[in-house]
């Protein structure tokens, strides 16, 4: 399942080289996410009710074009890694019309209790969950 | 009591306009309010765990001068109003060695329970912070 | 003319009290502005290629409500005055579904030379865009 | 030549976890990239009207901690890499008084001209320049 996420560029989120600044991908590869989850039928809101949390491990990005002010960008996002400690997601970002992404990434995250910050066993806690995310992973991947 | 917080300006907080983003003076305005706080010997930390917040009911912006990266700032903070509700602080962005600010400000606060998010009376919650604010306002202020 | 953007809140946008940083509206109020002028049938960008920026001189902001992560928001843009030197804009936040806003503001803007960033009199530079401007103003407003 | 930036944590950097958004963190590498600059004698301004820009083609981050509003925070930054094509920096985000990181990563700039955002050889266009930042390259590492 590869989920797609429309993106305007702000002005805000432009810097004085006329470009949006690299620190902003990161926000859209987070909005993207949100996305992902959602089709999965449940909200990340509701994931951080039932007392899960993913905050992030690494995060990577390879900048291989730039955006700009008004700009209509598309953020695709996968899931390329999955354990019952960790999640994977990748991302590209492209320009309307476009094939060849401007920015590719991806970003680790650890399944973590909500209330203790401490990692969560995700595919014993909610193994439901935890199957159908398995079945969303890009084929290829690793589980 | 007037605290000086000073900032240097980093690039992400520049737009293509070449100026700093008027989005950022807020963020400013409330690194200057944690050291205007600070100064009263607490923390604004502190006061959370005390179980009292202020999110914002106005903000204020003049716009008078801008901004550029790497240009080192002072943002001036002092209370300008003070009621058992609510606190009023104001603000000034000056240009190290200059006397005529590039922007000047105010926000206001409620006193709000942390948990409940619902309004708390200050003076009678809080009766020796009350007191020991009510003493840094600015003069002919009111109280 | 009133438009609408939709706004879906971000992570990011969040801070620790749980609920949309104050400092996010501006920025989403300057996505409607965005809206606002390609309604008029060109581009902010376009705008700045003619030589015209609109630096904010004021901005102003109350908040009547809070706003969470992943909430969907419409931001509605007006504008509320306008003169050869300067151009106010309108706005209202509001959650779907709602009909009191969680947030009003302004913001004041002077026309701008876009090299010089003086002073521009938009009535004498780009009189047909004025006056389809003009055309736009709310009802009962000052031109 | 590694340098040391401090930086306080901004309210407005946290999110609703209660932690310092990992977005910020790229700001912050920024930071302390304009201050390993400054270091060399020139500012990251004067390198840009020489017309020489350094945008990113490469971040990556490691969270390894986490830090929360009001920490003083120690942000290192050295350099790793250096080519007539490119430079790497390393950064170390680090909390007072503390040895082990919370958040290490890195970055890659391509050298490019200011007007056209065309590849420089900065080797040979400022060979003086290029040879002082050869003796700050970290011990060990490739030039």
């Amino acid at each position: 399942m590869t989920t797609e996420t429309r993106i305007t560029v702000r002005y805000a989120e432009t810097d004085q080289m006329g470009i949006t600044h690299h620190s902003v991908y990161p926000i859209w590869f987070e909005a993207a996410r949100t996305d992902w989850i959602k089709q999965l039928g449940l909200t990340y809101s509701q994931l951080e009710k039932m007392g899960v949390m993913t905050p992030l491990s690494q995060l990577e990005c390879r900048y291989t074009g730039v955006s700009r002010y008004e700009d209509e960008l598309t953020v695709c996002c996968f899931v390329t890694e999955l354990s019952a400690a960790r999640i994977r997601f990748g991302y590209e970002v492209l320009r309307q019309g476009e094939e060849k992404p401007i920015c590719t990434g991806s970003t680790l995250h650890g399944w973590v209790d909500s209330q203790t910050f401490r990692p969560v066993n995700m595919k014993k806690r909610f193994p439901d969950l935890y199957a159908q995310i398995e079945t969303q992973l890009e084929p290829g991947q690793k589980a």
